[in-house]
């Protein structure tokens, strides 16, 4: 699932799988300004926040086009870095780009640049999921039944994923393992994107509801939890998918190993810790209507935050390009970072 | 809403509000045999732990009208008993009926005898839901908001509710608080049904997913828990709808008290702790499809227990018709037992 996301130069277009579509449907969506890929951000069409940065980073390859000079360019730019506040592999790959602006010739020119560097941040991230499921599935045992949140896989990512990606590799190490998949409400992501890509690797898989986390460790159902990130603070605090946070509380009380998987894009070292982290509330339809019908009377509210923030000393470990980082994470991000911008 | 229970006697046919269709629909359901009720109990068009028993105490009524003689009686009660396994009420109801079998005397001395006794089983729940409220009502402070999960209302009572009737009287009492229902997968009986009750009784409610809660405690959104049981051991350790114990768990993390409300009726002194009391499975296609429609791939599994278990230790308060019972529970559970034998 390396095609989800595809720039097709020629039509100059940004080619989409619809994954609000999945599993029911197959269907491409084609985003042929920077409006469209706002909206395929939005509405969660491409989602995952390594998948959002690359899509954001071809998204800035259609602006260069669209823009009739410097001034345009510049405000689409920060029309598209607003998409979404949490994941800030967003601004990050925006800003990859942005370095790009001084040394550009023509408009020919910087979309050529663009396009380059845009590849270039798609290619790096498949490489930096691949590096995490390699350092990631020492981590794993035979016999494992990992539980994840949300989708931290392929279709989070420019491809192969990133908690999917430490499993994946430890799958295809040999080891016999198992995944229980959380649903993840309100979206249900982990019942319609993680159990379908499972399925398609052949990943022996289960779908759970949200609740039934407590009860299924209770009774020895779980061996490791690995979930992915949409922004890791300077001290490793980890905002992720709304629920990982419960996940990660009960997860220590039946002392099971809940680890985070990232590229280090995910980290925002500006942030000392994540109570800077912006959490995005989203519509109250998303959690009040299941396939357009009401679940809930009219007139009681529904609250709808997208994300949590899980405290660093329920993280036992991030698996990044660079290997597994331990605490205390405030030095073993720091190196990892300056390693990586080194 | 006393009336989702009505025994209609010139009919003599057990008249249920079809708690499945709502809050879209309020639509009666009509047993006429043991057989519907058991149905009723199986598919949750009657479900809450007290409610059940009384459903059941007047599906004991029509098995007495439908028998043809003892041993087939017998055997409709037997069947009656295990429409569903968690809720003890259940089989506590129909064991109160089967202690008059000895002293009836024809069909329809029996009949009446039973009947009186329906109707007293239902009168005691409401009684025993209304001294809950009273006695709970002391916990709740003026503006807090309370945290339940699942349906713990009148729908799920004879009348008046368990967790939700200490949150009536408190508000009754002129509290000003405010309520967040988890939505409770699968079934969604918080966002369905504990709304549409509180929408009804003019207390501000919210839904959110049961994934939310470490999210909104953390951020100080929630001052007290309270929920109902399904089955309380002699120990404290308390059955009840699936994510009851996670939202324990996190609680306690918050130093938020976590309180249980439930009649004498809802404890199984047979057990001496939770590990003993059954937890249904139910269908995959519960999680696996919403409003008819799957939600995840072909050829993965859901997993569907509909109960957990959470440890008398994370409980700091069991609320019942004896007033609110605390650690340690093995006695101040068998002195409240003792008392209402007396």
């Amino acid at each position: 699932m390396h095609d989800h996301i595809i720039f097709d130069e020629a039509a100059g277009v940004l080619d989409l799988l619809d994954q609000r579509l999945l599993p029911g449907a197959e269907e491409r969506l084609i985003c042929r300004n920077v409006a469209d890929v706002i909206l395929a951000i939005k509405t969660l069409a491409v989602r995952g926040a390594p998948a959002i940065g690359v899509a954001a980073a071809y998204g800035c390859v259609l602006a260069s086009a669209e823009a009739a000079d410097d001034s345009e360019l510049c405000g689409l730019l920060n029309a598209l870095e607003r998409a979404r506040p949490t994941a800030v592999n967003l601004s990050w790959a925006i800003g990859r780009m942005r370095r790009l602006l001084p040394q550009a010739g023509g408009p020919r020119s910087l979309r050529q640049k663009f396009l380059a560097e845009a590849r270039a941040i798609h290619a790096e991230d498949i490489a930096a999921c691949r590096a995490i499921g390699r350092h990631g599935s020492v981590l794993i045992s035979d016999g494992d039944c990992v539980l994840t949140h949300c989708n931290a896989g392929a279709l989070a990512t420019g491809g192969y994923g990133t908690a999917l990606g430490v499993i994946r590799a430890a799958f295809e190490d040999g080891k016999k393992i198992s995944v229980i998949a959380d649903e993840t409400r309100p979206l249900l992501q982990g019942a319609r994107l993680t159990a379908y890509e499972l399925a398609r690797l052949g990943i022996p898989a289960s779908i759970a509801c949200d609740s039934a986390c407590a009860f299924l460790m209770s009774r020895g159902k779980v061996q490791k939890v690995i979930v992915g990130a949409d922004r890791i603070a300077a001290n490793g605090d980890t905002a992720n998918k709304i629920g990982t946070f419960g996940v990660a509380i009960i997860a220590k009380r039946f002392g099971i190993p809940f680890y985070v998987a990232a590229p280090l894009s995910t980290v925002d070292f500006s942030l000392a810790d994540g109570s800077q982290i912006p959490v995005e509330a989203r519509e109250e339809e998303e959690v009040a209507l299941i396939n357009d019908r009401r679940i809930a009377p009219h007139g009681v509210a529904a609250i709808n935050f997208a994300f949590d923030v899980t405290p660093a000393e329920l993280v036992c470990g991030i698996i990044t390009e660079k290997g597994i980082l331990r605490p205390p994470y405030p030095e073993s991000l720091a190196i990892a970072g300056r390693e990586t911008a080194g």
